[in-house]
């Protein structure tokens, strides 16, 4: 058993840092930026130990607030352990930001309701939170394997998908693979004028340079010359006439292309394999939720934590408005931060610096039912993100259902703050308006198809008010290591809390180390 | 309708020649190698136009022979235009090539028999043939769409697969993306030297220098001065301690990996979005064999094609034996040359040359039931494809059935004529205790969770000889337009006549093509 939580393999380290490029802006929000240590990374580091080992937990108490992924990873290791947990939640659903949109689900933002009326399908579905689980989160894989939530291959980057700036090539979309095909040629071509001159020092020694030469004009599909003509080959000078013309290089430079958009598949994070849920992202949540039936008391609305003698005591409301109250010796809090300060606490001025002080990334999806799959049908396009200088950002075509007659197209994910705060001031309709508008650089004509738009906004989603945790550097040395020791009683768990912000694997990875404190406390205890 | 057969992109010109790298011998049976002009190409050319507009048939007969995928197309199109089509099939399933393995199987071969001892399960299939759908094979996925075949996401390249080469690194085997990264970190180091010296004259003028070099640096990862030091990027001084160990640069230029191993995935026809069937290959082949549900004569195996006055005359021999003829005036061959020429045929003289020539590359496959998923348990490698320099070249891990219990592994491919006639000629237990002691270097003491093997021999298994047609530039030139053509009342169909040779696409194309020219000899007859 053991050995299925054990991984040989390490993937990077989460604390490096990260040096950003010319223009910081272009940059500013990338997911990755912070948590990973660079876009083509691997190596050391941090292997997944699986949940830690508890002493026998004798019925102890612990009082979980959140049934999101760190909540449910507590409650059904303590369970497992002896503990007695109860995890309270607000919302009626369990999962938090492990969501999937359905027909006739709400959403529910703090100044609206829309009501999702797309048809009934298993792949109909749309993630507003995490969509993608890279192959090396083993902490979230394994809970997958343990609950038998079924798998999928998730396509992430596409060859065939679009990259399009509004400040490059006349604003053209261009094919993933033309952008990503001609980089790597010219690339390459000035890597084979510098071993033309001799510049060649790493390897300070090049025994076979004809080998390097070889290398290179495969590496970069270079002609006889070591020139790079476009992606052909061509030794037979009368076969010059077809072929494809290259894109400029120094368009490519002048594009934001390069920085991040044409290789973020090669990013740590976002390389494949990548892999989904059958059936939308929720049904990780909502297995959870089956298993940890009776641990969960829903619609428990945190309103106070106050320390007691012996621990804490937590006040909440039912969806009547009753106040109800739980204590424990320990409270693992996973509530996301901008709606714990919602809550009244005693903490410690440290603690309530770090909570005020850690930002959210304001990040927003728009989905449309489409009532024909274009992007496959007239395009080739089967799954993958396509990017856009304009304000959708991005657009996810589905990796299920594919050729079935009707999908839901991601026509935006914003996760800048700039414009994630744009967006969430937004009406709803103008919402989808604006992310039809600008998908017409993408996908011209394409708009009729699609129909029934959803948008969530997270900054707006009660008992979230951001989607996830950025933190800068500063925050990270001052205020990480406090809120990894926890507040008396009170841990602190969740995405925000765990080298992995962001990702459902931050999620695990802090639940396993709140474990550890629990540990602690409970051999302290017996002790 | 038509809108869906008119794709709006080309794909690239499968004439174009192919510049060998350095050592051709490394090179050889890459499957690419002929067909597609280039290992990143794009670009020009080819747009899949669907099926031609037949002029209405009339029930004028045609006889096709092989229920392969060229075939039945044939049979499902001529049918619908109104013409009188019988297929003969030597075997008693339809698909030909298009063939998954699964429980209780039988797998004959000229001198042997094998049954699969497979538990079923959806998931617990082997394609000995072809097991890729690239995103823009048109053809074979508009007719997956039209048959209702349910298709799924498919791993082909896995930045967590295994590269090994016994000739470099001491034969340990590499993750690919360590090699990917620290290749494109190498080379773009060796791309800014060259910046540097002023050598940019690609495009002549780059106004600005300071985001080329901002360009390097981000698509390189390297570091302040430009230099390669590991995928890390290391503007902390502090950090260095933990940067991960870049390969050595000489030994991956020493290495095969370099020659198609390492960035297979950016060839046109390997590129992401890859496809499958879910449940295997056989789906499309079954799905076309119920739509064809008296058309295909089982069970028929061609023993003569000879012309009369008004057409042609084919003799077959049912399964027990007796002797049977039918004519028409067209008959369409797609009996793949290696079975052909044991047919008894008064073809013209060029085109028995034609047939006889050809070469046909001699690929197997070799298949295990692993008890356990050690590849994704152990390694965290989901799909893909890992390669080595000994004799399986290839492990395929499924993209189907994740985290489940068992799996099909595919513990070798192999595509090299050298290597191909030596497997034909091992017996079975051999084949699989060779694959399993090459399977060593890339996942060292699993072999024992592998059990059940199963290898196919395309060269022999019986109406096929061989796996896939392999043109040499020179009998293109000379043999291909007498094909095309076809033999007075014969015309030829199957991958071996097409532009994609080796890919069910081109049997699609080439059933299209076929088409052309019955519908100019149905005008005539009209006239």
């Amino acid at each position: 058993m053991k050995g299925l939580w054990r991984q040989p393999f390490g993937h990077g380290d989460p604390h490096e840092a990260y040096a950003p490029p010319l223009d910081p802006s272009c940059w500013a929000g990338w997911r990755d930026s912070r948590r990973v240590p660079d876009d083509v990374g691997y190596g050391a580091v941090a292997a997944y130990a699986g949940p830690p080992e508890m002493p026998p937990g004798n019925g102890m108490k612990v009082l979980v607030l959140g049934a999101g992924i760190a909540g449910m990873v507590l409650g059904w290791e303590l369970g497992r352990a002896g503990y007695d947990c109860t995890i309270l939640e607000a919302r009626t659903r369990p999962g938090g930001r492990n969501w999937s949109l359905r027909a006739g689900d709400l959403v529910e933002e703090t100044d609206s309701v829309q009501r999702v009326r797309w048809e009934t399908g298993e792949h109909l579905y749309f993630n507003p939170g995490p969509a993608r689980l890279p192959w090396h989160h083993d902490g979230i894989l394994s809970y997958c394997r343990l609950l038998g939530v079924k798998l999928e291959m998730m396509c992430n980057e596409n060859r065939g998908a679009w990259l399009q700036d509004d400040a490059a090539f006349g604003g053209e979309r261009q094919r993933n693979r033309a952008v990503v095909h001609d980089t790597r040629g010219y690339v390459t071509e000035l890597a084979a004028k510098a071993v033309d001159k001799g510049l060649l020092d790493h390897p300070p020694s090049m025994e076979d340079a004809e080998r390097m030469r070889s290398f290179l004009r495969f590496y970069g599909a270079l002609d006889r010359d070591l020139v790079y003509r476009g992606a052909a080959r061509l030794d037979d000078e009368e076969d010059a006439a077809n072929r494809p013309k290259p894109l400029d290089f120094a368009q490519i430079i002048r594009s934001d292309f390069w920085q991040g958009r044409m290789m973020f598949g090669e990013f740590p994070n976002q390389a494949p394999t990548m892999l989904q849920p059958v059936g939308g992202m929720a049904r990780i949540g909502e297995a959870f939720g089956r298993k940890l039936w009776g641990v969960i008391t829903y619609g428990a609305a945190v309103t106070q934590i106050r320390r007691t003698e012996s621990g804490a005591r937590v006040t909440w409301k039912d969806a009547q408005g009753a106040e109800h109250a739980a204590e424990a010796p320990i409270v693992v809090c996973t509530i996301p931060f901008p709606a714990l300060r919602g809550v009244e606490t005693d903490f410690a001025p440290a603690t309530r610096a770090a909570i005020t002080g850690l930002e959210y990334i304001p990040a927003a999806k728009v989905a449309f039912l489409a009532e024909r799959r274009f992007w496959e049908c007239d395009e080739g396009i089967y799954g993958g993100v396509s990017w856009t200088s304009r304000d959708i950002t991005q657009v996810w075509y589905p990796s299920a259902g594919l050729q079935a007659r009707k999908g839901i197209l991601v026509a935006a994910y914003i996760w800048s703050s700039k414009l994630g705060e744009a967006f969430a001031a937004k009406p709803l309709d103008k919402r989808l308006e604006d992310a039809l508008e600008d998908l017409e650089c993408l996908h011209p004509g394409q708009r009729t198809a699609l129909r029934k738009g959803i948008s969530v906004s997270w900054k707006k989603i009660p008992y979230n008010g951001g989607a996830w945790a950025e933190w800068t550097r500063s925050a990270r040395q001052e205020s990480y290591p406090t809120l990894r020791t926890g507040d008396g009683p009170v841990l602190f768990a969740g995405e925000h809390i765990s080298d992995m912000p962001g990702w459902q694997e931050g999620a695990v990875r802090s639940a396993h180390y709140a474990m550890l404190r629990i540990a602690e406390r409970a051999q302290a205890r017996k002790t």
